[in-house]
């Protein structure tokens, strides 16, 4: 998760929402991705999304079922409904996102795919409250 | 839809699920994508998710506000989660998908879009059961 936040302050100084994600597959990092949707114009381009595409291209697989993503905060429908497909076995997310999470939907992970929450949580919500004030002053 | 139809023949032909996806904007095409998630090896490449990058890419805007998404089949979670993001103003598409369409799960997409279903949705129904059938032959 230290990794996924350095991350996340990437997306920070470029002015993005600072969202860092990484994918670990046997203790090793496979991928690194921050948040780009301003730089790339892209919706689609959140950190989780940019790693599960990195992920699966190193891997030459589209299925991530030995992968843990780290993402500094809870994934949103899309990422979710992304690590679905992926079959991810593990899921870990720093801060929790109550209006954007996917979890106001239901779980929308897939069935095989454990969930832990709340590492680091403090530091990254400290970065995304940081990052909106900034936009409010 | 005709032209989403002709991109999920692509897709079948290259023996990928066959879905296809257009964007219209102001009565233009302005991006066309077909299913390509074998082929890159990426679960994120949805007939949706390449329409949407490629929309964004030509208006140089990650918003979608006055552009229609056509697609052959209901989209999944993830792909109505891309579309809440880029606000699109219609989700129009062919036929229904009671496994892993977004409705399952709830209205995933933005207040502001607006939703169509049962376009052609015979002959997208079709293209799938022939898909899976030969799958499974």
């Amino acid at each position: 998760m230290k990794e996924a936040y350095k991350q996340a302050t990437y997306a920070f100084e470029e002015d993005e929402i600072p969202i860092g994600a990484v994918i670990v597959c046997n203790n090793r990092i496979i991928a690194k991705a921050y948040n780009q949707t301003e730089k790339l114009n892209d919706v689609t381009a959140h950190a989780e999304m940019l790693a599960f595409t990195a992920a699966s291209e190193y891997l030459g697989n589209k299925y991530l079922h030995d992968c843990t993503l780290y993402v500094t905060v809870e994934p949103c429908v899309m990422c979710a409904g992304a690590s679905y497909w992926a079959q991810l076995k593990r899921v870990v997310f720093g801060t929790t996102e109550p209006k954007r999470g996917y979890r106001r939907v239901g779980n929308l992970l897939h069935p095989k795919t454990e969930m832990v929450s709340g590492i680091m949580a403090d530091e990254c919500a400290a970065l995304m409250a940081s990052f909106f004030a900034n936009k409010r002053n």
